[in-house]
Order: C-alpha cells, then sequence, then structure tokens
C-alpha cells in the first residue's frame, strides 16, 4: 500500500468472491436459512399496520410461519403459528383479528393466553406427567423502532437489536419515522439468490452503465464511486464543494425524485448537515436497508424465497399530512427510486444466470468492491 | 394407573408424535413406499369394473403402475405394467380392453401369456442362454374380498390378507357387499402427508368443532370419544342406553345421513346389534377405512401422490335394486359423510403446515389419542 | 459361436441393459452432463445462421449458455456466455448482433476483444496483482463441419472432432453439404432420457410395429433388420439383389419421401453406390445422427433438458436452388421423416414410463441389438 492511499476505501489486492454454489446449491440455502435468517432481526411490517387489539397478520421467513398480533394492552408479541399439541398451523388465515381473547386452535381447541402460555387443552383428562408451563406457544423475538417492527427467530439467543445495524449506519432520530406512515409499497420477485442482490446494492462500478438517471443525481456514483474516500486521492478534494468529488446531491437538487425536488416539506428536525446529504443510509443484515432524504424515506426489504428466488419489497414512507392533502403528488419520489430498483433487479437476474457457469468457480472483487468484501465477511462469520 | 380407569381406552402418559421429518423428508417418503405401500394390500376397485374377460385397468401406487385385468377364464390378475425387454411400459393406456388373447409389448412386441408367462420375443433368433422361463411378467399378488380388489407388490413376501385387518374390524359378512354396486365416488387431492390424515383418522378430540353435524348424530363424539371406554368412569354406564354414554346414534337416527333417516331398505341379513350400532368400522392399513350403515357401506382409499400430497378417494355403495330404482334417493346419503371427510380435509392440510416449524419437533399425544399412538407403533414397526 | 454366424453383426449371447436409475437418477444425470455432454462435440447449428461480422447466438447445453459468435474477420468463435469479474452473464440476449467491436458485460462493462482477452475493466484502479491475462473469457472449441457448428466444452481436453463420428459413418463429401440450407426444422420435448432415444436409435426390432410406412419403404426393416449382415445367413445372399435381404429402398423408390419419389434434383457429385443406397448415415455421439439422400439431408439432434426430459431438433437441408424455386415442394420428405421421428418419440416415452418399476432392474438385448450394445459400452466408457 503506497502512502497516498492512505485511508481510503478501496481494496488494495483482488479478493474472490464466494465459490459458485453458495448462490444455487438448496443444502447451502437451508445452512443459510438456518445460520443467517433465522438467527437475525427481520422486518414484517410497519407498527400501524395493527389497527386495534387482536389484529393480526402472519409472516414467512424462509420456511417458517410467524403470528404477529396486537394483544388487548396494546402490545405487539410474535409468535411461531403452530400449535404444541400436534404441530397445527395455529392461526390458517393471513391476517384478521383474534376470533377471542385468547388463541385457540383451529384443529383441537388447545387454548393460549395472549402472553403465549397454554391454558387448556380440549381433553377431558390431562394424563399424568403433563405440564401446562412447558407447553407454551414457542417465542419469536420482537422489536420496534421508529415504527418499523423486527422479529428474531433465535429466541434468547437473539443478538440485541441495536448491534444489528451495520457499520456507519444513520440512526434517523430527526426523522421522526415513527409518526410517518407508508404512502406507497411495491413487491417484485427476482430470480436471483438473496446474496447476489446486497452484492449489487455494496458496490457502484455498475452505476455509470446502469443507472443514467441516479448517476445523473448523484455525480460521484457517475465515477463509480459511493462516496468521496473510494477516490485514492480523496485527501486532495477535501475542500472541494463538487458533488462530483465529495458526494451529495447535483446542483439545484435536494432529494432522490425525478427532478431533484421535494414532494413535500423537509422534516422540521433535520440537521443542516442532514438536509444537504440529500441521502442518508441505514443497514440492518440480511433483510433491509434504509435510506432517509428530506421529505421522504424509504425502506428495502429481501425475503428468500428459494436458492434462486427472492423477492424485494419496497415501502415509501411520508408524513401524515402530506398524505392527507391531495395537493401533494408523492408520485416523483415513488417513481424515481422504483427505477432505480427495477434497473439493479435486472442486473441480479443477469448475475445468478451467469453463476452456473461450470468454467467459472469466484470472481475476482475490484477495489470499488470493499463492501461486496465486507459483505461476503459478515456471511462467512454468521454461517461459522 | 389408578384402580378406576382400569380397562379404559386411554393414554395414560404424554406420548410423542412422529418427530417432523416424517411428514415432509423426501428420503424418508422413499422409506415408507418401499417398507410400507410397496408392502401391504391395496385397494384398487371394485372387482365388478371389470365387465368382461380382457378388461384391464392400471394403478399407480407410488411411482409404481400396476396392470390389473380379468382373463379369459374371468379370474382377475395383476402384474407390474413393464416388460421384461428393455423395461417399456406394457400397456400404455389407462384402461380398456387388451387387443388379442396375448399381452403384446407395443414396444417391440414381446409376447406373454395371460398367466404372465413369456411366449414369444419379436428375435428371429434369441440368443444362447436366454430362458423363456426366466422373463415372465412381474407378479402382484391380488385377492378380491367382498368385492374389492387388493393388490400386495411384496409379491411371495405379502402377509396373509386375513392378517392385514386392524384389531377390531368388523367382518361384513351380513352386508353381502359382494353384491353391492358403487353408487357415486369422489377423488380429492390434499396437501398432506399420507399419515396426517391416518391420525385425524383415528382420533375425536376434533370432532366437537370440527365436525358439527357429525357430532350431533353421533353424540359421544361430542364429548371427544369415539367409544364408551374412551371414558374412565365407563363402567359406571354400562347399563345406560344414552348414545352420549355409550356411542350410537342419536335417538331417531339410523344411519348416517343428512337427518338420519335410511335412503334405502336395510340391509336384510344385518343382526339387531349391527342395525344398533348405526356405523361399524373396518380398518386395513395402510390403504382403507370402510364403514357400513344399515343402508350403504363407504369405503375411503388413501394414496400416497408425493411427501405433502395424498388422494383421498371414497365410494358409496348401495344394493344393484336401489340404484336401479328411481324412487330412492342416495344423495343425502353421500353429502352428510362428504361433508365429514371434506372437514377433515382442511384440518389435515392445517397440520401439515404447522409441522415445517423450527421450534417444534415432536408434539404430544393426549389420553383420547391411544389410537394415533397405535397407528405411530404399528408404522415404526413397519419401518424397522 | 456356430461357424455359419461367423461375421454377422448379432450378439450371441443375451446382453443387459443399464441398471434403471441411470435412466432418472438426478446425480447420475449430472454425472453424465460433465463426463458426457460437456465433453463430447456437440452441435449447435448451421454456419450460415450468422450472417454477418458480429452476429451472435447462445446455446444452452445441460446448465451451460455458451455464446457463439462471427468475429469482424468472419471467424466463427465460443465462449462460455459468463463474465469473468463476478460471474455475471455476458450477453443476456438470446442472439443479434453485438453492441460493439469489442464485447462488453452488461453488468460492469469489462470489455472483452474478439479473442476472448480482457482489455478493460470499469476499475480507476486495478488492484496490485490483478493480471489481465488471467481474465480472458473462458474458451469454448468450435469447428464447423460440412457447415455444421459443433462446440466442445471440454477445452484442451477435447478429443479431435475427427475422432468423434461413430464407425461406419458415411463422410458425406459428395453432397457439398457446406451450400445447403435449412429449408425446414422442428424441435419437440420428450419426457426421456437421452439415452432411451438413441437406444431406439440403434435398433430395428420395433420396426415392423412401430414404422409402418417407414418398413414398406425399406424392407429389410420389416425383418427387424437394420442391414444385411444382422442376418446370420447373410452369406447366403451375397449376390441378392433383394432389399428385403440386402437393405436398401424397395424397388422403385429413391429417397425418404412419402412416395419415395425425390422432391428436387439428385446432388450432381453422388457415386452410384450412393445414389442406390437410398440412405447414407452418419453418427456423433451424444448429439446428433445425419441422414443424407438423394435430394436432401437430415440432421437429428439431442439435447438433454433434464434426467427425463430431452429435446429432439431437426433440420432438413436442401440445395439453395431447390428452396428458391417455387416449382420443388420439399413437404413430402419433411412429413416422410417428421413421421418416423415422432413415432419413436411416443415409444421412446412409454419406455422411460416403465423404467420405474421397483421389479425391474435390467432388460436384456437381444442379439439385432447389438448397437444398443456398443451405445451402452460408449456411454460406460465415457464414465469411466
Amino acid at each position: 500500500m503506497t502512502k497516498d492511499l492512505k485511508n481510503h476505501n478501496l481494496l488494495t489486492q483482488p479478493e474472490k468472491t464466494f465459490s459458485s454454489s453458495y448462490y444455487y446449491d438448496p443444502d447451502h440455502y437451508e445452512r443459510e436459512l438456518k445460520a443467517i435468517w433465522y438467527k437475525n432481526w427481520i422486518y414484517t411490517c410497519r407498527a400501524d399496520a395493527f389497527e386495534r387489539p387482536r389484529s393480526f397478520k402472519t409472516f414467512d421467513i424462509g420456511s417458517q410461519n410467524i403470528l404477529v398480533f396486537k394483544d388487548d394492552e396494546g402490545e405487539i408479541k410474535a409468535f411461531h403459528n403452530v400449535c404444541r399439541h400436534r404441530g397445527a398451523r395455529l392461526v390458517p388465515e393471513d391476517e384478521g383479528i383474534l376470533k377471542s381473547k385468547n388463541i385457540i386452535c383451529t384443529y383441537h381447541s388447545w387454548c393460549y393466553k395472549q402472553d403465549g402460555t397454554l391454558k387448556a387443552t380440549s381433553s377431558k383428562n390431562n394424563p399424568e406427567g403433563f405440564k401446562f408451563e412447558d407447553n407454551s406457544l414457542y417465542d419469536v423475538s420482537l422489536t420496534v423502532w421508529h415504527g418499523f417492527i423486527f422479529i428474531n427467530l433465535a429466541g434468547e439467543d437473539a443478538i440485541p437489536f441495536e448491534q444489528a445495524f451495520s457499520e456507519g449506519s444513520t440512526d434517523f432520530k430527526n426523522w421522526q419515522i415513527e409518526t410517518l406512515k407508508v404512502g406507497s409499497s411495491l413487491s417484485k420477485v427476482m430470480d436471483c439468490n438473496w446474496k447476489i442482490f446486497w452484492e449489487n446494492f455494496n458496490e457502484c462500478l455498475h452505476c455509470p452503465n446502469a443507472h443514467k438517471s441516479l448517476s445523473k443525481m448523484v455525480p460521484i456514483y457517475k465515477r463509480s464511486f459511493m462516496e468521496a474516500k473510494d477516490d485514492p486521492n480523496w485527501q486532495d478534494h477535501v475542500n472541494s464543494d463538487d458533488p462530483k468529488l465529495i458526494g451529495g446531491l447535483r446542483k439545484g437538487a435536494h432529494t432522490w425524485t425525478s427532478d431533484g425536488q421535494p414532494v413535500a416539506p423537509t422534516f422540521p428536525n433535520l440537521t443542516d448537515q442532514e438536509i444537504k446529504n440529500g441521502y442518508n443510509y441505514s443497514e440492518l443484515l440480511p433483510t433491509v436497508f434504509i435510506v432517509s432524504h428530506i421529505d421522504y424515506v424509504r425502506l428495502v426489504r429481501l425475503m428468500p424465497l428459494g436458492p434462486e428466488k427472492t423477492e424485494i419489497y419496497i415501502e415509501w414512507l411520508f408524513s401524515e399530512d402530506v398524505l392527507n392533502n391531495p395537493e401533494y403528488d408523492i408520485s416523483s419520489a415513488v417513481e424515481f427510486s422504483k427505477t432505480v430498483l427495477m434497473e439493479d433487479a435486472v442486473l441480479a437476474e443477469l448475475n445468478q444466470k451467469g453463476i452456473r457457469s461450470i468454467a467459472h468457480d469466484r470472481g475476482t472483487l475490484m477495489p470499488e468492491e470493499y463492501l461486496v468484501f465486507e459483505f461476503k465477511n459478515w456471511v462467512l462469520n454468521q454461517l461459522d
């Protein structure tokens, strides 16, 4: 490493990608479900999706179906959606209102309290040695963060939620995201492994060619860089205000919309720096990244559907006032970022297709792909 | 076990169900096909389905296709539907009339007699060492019982048919079932493992909630019991005539129809007890159970289509006179039991869905589920 | 072996076919892809399908996608269609014109020369130790024979193309096939393993029963023989001119068309013997056989799509003059051979269906199936 490269972000030697089979082998996929998706915090939906006590929704994570509901005290809870008796699906519907104060299995009417403890079986005489306290619903950890509900199937082994964020994530406290509402959402199934999409997210080498409108909006992306320190000569530009060199939006643009103009008033508590940034990232592997702008917030969730199938789900969040006021039009915010994500989806599917070549085992990461390398190390660490 | 519980049916301690993977693992499913479905007597169809000599039908059991036909002497025979030459499907059609006295393979015209022995190949010169007697069609055992055709792929290792009935099965001789005809039939594919359906069949804990009309018709079912001895205090009721305590139909009902009234005359040779019972069961694992009433007989056949896919097929049998006489209307018999079975199918699919939970491995059998426990032991014994 | 059988083609003792699992086991299928399909010469398309420099097509062989294109010097080249960077599909379209002189990956714009060498990456600074010469496109061998393009994924280990022909193949030089054009083509997916079709191709025991019109056209086929020496008494007929004994077309027929009459003028350079033969075979395992007649040439290509799924693709080739002249009608040539191949497809699917029987493991090859035996040995030799 030469001296003038010091403290830049770039990789200084070629690194290898995962072996190809990591992207399609069904057994490896099962290993990743168990070691990663069933151990980390996974986004489900916004807390306000539960309108009143006993509202419930069920969510699939890999092969697991989870029941999430609001209890009579207004607290949101999660359990594996399975009865302890003979393993039947406890609540068969996708969403709705629980039929009674207790959660009663459709099959044999085992009856659980809202805290998951077994209250009654349907047997006239419970057998000797049968312990109610050993037959509670299976716990799922749940936390609500800025109005986003995350669950974790690891139970007591779940890492603290605060430690789940990737380094450099924004804390978003000035956005008061807990007050925002979903103004638009979109789900798309991609024919690729979930890791392929994260790798794409973690580099901008593809930006100039693949994201024309985004690279115009964020000039440094057009240089294939994600931020100022991706340039080995970044120290020469520390006093520059040229977004091509230091990142940020193009001159005259304030947010990610078709024309760079906000679709809503600036959130009231943002700092000057947060306003100037134009975009602020936060990332919780393996499930979401969140990008906040001065006028809206966008969450993108991945969910693995199979070794070569992944759902991408996007929520655009706005203040309630904006959504209630017909004078505001959020469409240019939605369209701009939707275009970028659909461009990425096409590339992710192309990458998946190529990975099957018997001639190719591991690719080579280039200097700008330092976050792809970090992601790879995160995955390997989880699998250990 | 306390003294007053003596001789009741109930389990006295909690027992465990199968490990979850038994219900979905493809390798375990293959083991069960080989150890259970290819070793036991499997129901195909009624003997009168073969109207004349050379009539044939083919049946799938797991991945096996079996040819069943009536020979020129009127005897019904079964062979694996495969030619000894290069393994081609011997008779390609699902059913029909054999094209000639001999069974001739469509591919290379190898010609077999109706007893399965090879009569001729199409080669001008059979090779030295080729023995016709070693190239007969592969035998499948077959028996006709009360007009029901059962086959067994175990060949010489097949257990005697008489030993195939579960304990407590009715012998049905007074019904003269061999004279009855199929008045209605129904096939439905369920998304569940075949064992899930048998487990459902073997307990009535789900009856009060799931089978409203049936529990009204058979009052003891409403108590989650299958019969009098499911009650630990059964000895107190030995002199009762209350069907809620001792089993049997509700007062005023005589058979399983929508209103409890028979759709046809009572079969002439039934004993008073058989008439009074209202329903009489017989069971041949893994394939059928048969229920006889005073006016009709119902057979339910399971057939595994995959680890998580099972066909349920039902035949309703009536006397020929009833079917020929337009004054009789069998629909309320068909509808009543069809409703019950469709209610069970819904529950079986719910059970299958829940079984995938990583949190849940083995459920707990309650006292009333003693027959589920027996079924489990039968399966484990077969797998040994 | 008795003396009078000397030099005939027939097997003199019963031989066994493959074990059944060779025809459906997914793991064995993968072994065959690697040992056979990725090691031998595989037909793609005619050379004239590439109309001008930079024309390209992509082809799937098993799970492999191969890019074939004409370079600016007019040479046809093939590479694995995958970028060395992160394994993306290099050229996403099925066919078209390359967008520039160089081959540029859609994902990160890695740029390869037409000879496959890496010319540029999109990184501003390639990492230390990154060698362009180690990042060329993955080579695929290619040869053009009589205008047919064959590729071989074995790279340097590819056997010389000349050694790929089965014994007894015609060299076709007098047909000037390189000047012929595709007048008609047809693709059909069969539910069978690829080897089942080759086995069918390699014997005529099924001809009398399955191919009525063909057996009339080629009388020796009606005897279940492929050629004169299939008859143990062939030496008695060496001076005969009866096609039933020595092979060839029926009296009055000159080619394989519905009425035996040519649909086009006889190719000008054929020898008397080639004209008299009526049909001349050439075979390149595992992918094609070619049959030439006096007026047209037919190529049949197999491509495995799965353990129990195979594509059959047929091209009928005629002189350009014939195709350009509306007075010629090629349909009776196309229809005649299409009928024969569709008859074979039905039999191949029947054979596949039967092979699943647990009772049947290996069939018996009869004397006339000597080429099926040779094919089996070829496969086993490849797998070694």
